[in-house]
C-alpha cells in the first residue's frame, strides 16, 4: 500500500476561513500531479475496482437505510473527464442506485426561474446517491466570463448557494464538491483527439473552442467561485486530472472516505420477520 | 455457438391477431425452462459480458445519434428479479446513458391525476434508453386483483395504454416490454430467503405475503394485460426467469436484438472540423 497524501491538503479553504481562503489559488495544485497514485497503472485500476467494490456496498447501507441523502458536484472545463469519471469511479455500482443529472444550459422556462429552481426539484431524496454532471455553479461561471454577471452580483449568487447547500445538509444530504483540474495543454490535446476522429465529432462543439479562447477567465472565475462556496458542510476539492487514472482513484478515494464517515447500516432487522413461514 | 431458440416464440401474440391471443396463457411458458442458455453457467456469463460491451456500445451510437429513443419495461411478482435484471444486463453499459425510472404506488398528487400523467412525463428523450422498473401496467394489475377495476374499465385502461404506447412510437420510440415469468415455488424459495436473513428485511415488506395468497389472480390479471397490450409498436415477452442467469441472458438478447434492428450509427463527420488545429 502507497502512503497517501491527505485528501485535505486538497481541499478549498472553507468560506469562513477569512485568510487563508484570500490566498487560495488553483495554481497551488499541479494538474499533471498524480498524488494518490502508486506509480503503477494496473495497481492504480486494481484499486479503483477495490474502492468500486465497496462503494457499491456503500450504496445498498444508504439506499436500504433511507436516511441520509448524498450529492456529488462535479465540475470541470470541457474535457476534463466528469463523463469518464462517473463512468469509471461507479462501474461497480448498482445502476439502480444512482441518479445523475446533466446540467446543460438552462431552457427558456429555467431562465424564467431563479437559477437554483431547476437545481433544488434535483436534490438527493433519503436513501439516493445523486450525481450532478454540472450544476448551478455553471450559473456563477458561465455569465461571469461573458461579462453577464458583475463582482456584487456574483457575491451575492455565492451567498444564495451557500445557503441552499446548508438547506440541503441542514436536511440530512451529505454534499461533495469536486473541481477536476486539467491544464490548459492536456485540453488542447484532448480537444484535437475529438476533432481528428470523425466518430468523435458528436461531442465536439465549436463552442468549445470559443470557451478555450478565454481559458485564463474560466480559471479566475473558478477561483472565486471555489472560494467563496467551500464551506463546511459542502466542501470542494480540487482533483488533479491530467492523468485520468489517478483521477478517477481520487474521486473514488474521496467518496469512500465520505460514505464511510457516514457509517451506514442495514436497518435493524424486523423482529416480526421472526420465524415467518412462506407458504 | 448453441442454437437459439426464436425469441419471437415468447412474443406476447398481437393485440389485432384475434384468433392467437385468444389461446394466450402463461401456462404455456415453463418458467423453469431456460432455452437460451448454453448449458453452462460460465458460458452465459461470458456470453452476458459479451452482449453487455455491444449494448453498451450500441448505447452510445443511440445517445450520438439523439434520433431514436428506447423505452425497456420490465414487469414482474415480487421477487422476479427486475432489480437483478437490470444490474446484470446493464453492468457494462455507461451509467450516464441510462435512466432508470422506478414506479412505487402512487401518491396522492400523481391519483389527482389520470394514470398514465406521471409515466408520460417519464417517457424517453431522443438518444435515451430508459427503464421503467414497474410501469403504468401496475395500474392495470393492482386495481384489477384488489376488485376495484371491473372488466369493462380494465378494457378501457388497455385501450388507453396502447394509444399511449402507440403515441411513443410514432414518436420515435421504440418499446419492448419484458414480463419476468416465475414459478410460485421459486417465489416461496426467494421470499423465504428475504425473510430468513435479517439484512434483507429492508427489502421485505408484508403486504408481499398478502400479494402472494391472491396469486392466481395476479397471473389472470397478467395474462389478460398482456394479450390487449402486445401489440406490433409495443410488443410483450415472457422471459422464463426462475434461472436468474438464464433470464439476464435472455433480456440481454433481447434487448440486443431490438438495438441492432435500428441500425444506429454515429453521427456523419462534421466537414467543418476538417484540419481544425486547436490553439
Amino acid at each position: 500500500m502507497t502512503k497517501h497524501p491527505d485528501l485535505d491538503d486538497f481541499r478549498v479553504p472553507y468560506f469562513d476561513d477569512g485568510k487563508k481562503r484570500n490566498h487560495f489559488s488553483l495554481d497551488h495544485f499541479d494538474p499533471k500531479a498524480k498524488p494518490f497514485s502508486s506509480g503503477s497503472k494496473d495497481a492504480d485500476r486494481a484499486r479503483l475496482s477495490e474502492v468500486g467494490l465497496l462503494l457499491d456496498n456503500l450504496q445498498e447501507r444508504l439506499h436500504a437505510q433511507r436516511k441520509r441523502r448524498v450529492l456529488l458536484v462535479l465540475q470541470g472545463m470541457d474535457t476534463s473527464g466528469k463523463d469518464g469519471t462517473i463512468r469509471a469511479v461507479f462501474h461497480e455500482v448498482d445502476p439502480l442506485g444512482l441518479r445523475i443529472v446533466p446540467f446543460k444550459a438552462p431552457t427558456p422556462v429555467e431562465l424564467a426561474h431563479d437559477f437554483l429552481w431547476r437545481v433544488h426539484s434535483q436534490a438527493p431524496a433519503a436513501g439516493e446517491l445523486t450525481i450532478f454532471n454540472r450544476s448551478h455553479y455553471e450559473d456563477l461561471l458561465v455569465p461571469t466570463v461573458q461579462g453577464e454577471l458583475d463582482a456584487d452580483a456574483f457575491q451575492q449568487r455565492c451567498c444564495h448557494i451557500r445557503q441552499f447547500e446548508q438547506l440541503l445538509a441542514y436536511s440530512g444530504a451529505t454534499i461533495l464538491k469536486c473541481m477536476l483540474h486539467i491544464s490548459k495543454d492536456e485540453q488542447r490535446v484532448r480537444l484535437q483527439e475529438r476533432i481528428d476522429d470523425p466518430l468523435k465529432h458528436w461531442k465536439f462543439d465549436v463552442s468549445d473552442l470559443e470557451a478555450r479562447k478565454q481559458w485564463d477567465a474560466y480559471q479566475n472565475a473558478y477561483r472565486d467561485a471555489l472560494a467563496a462556496t467551500s464551506t463546511e458542510y459542502a466542501p470542494w476539492y480540487v482533483i488533479p486530472a491530467d492523468s485520468k487514472t489517478h483521477r478517477n482513484v481520487m474521486v473514488a478515494e474521496l467518496l469512500l472516505r465520505t460514505l464511510n464517515e457516514l457509517k451506514l447500516e442495514y436497518p435493524p432487522a424486523k423482529e416480526s420477520l421472526k420465524g415467518v413461514k412462506v407458504e
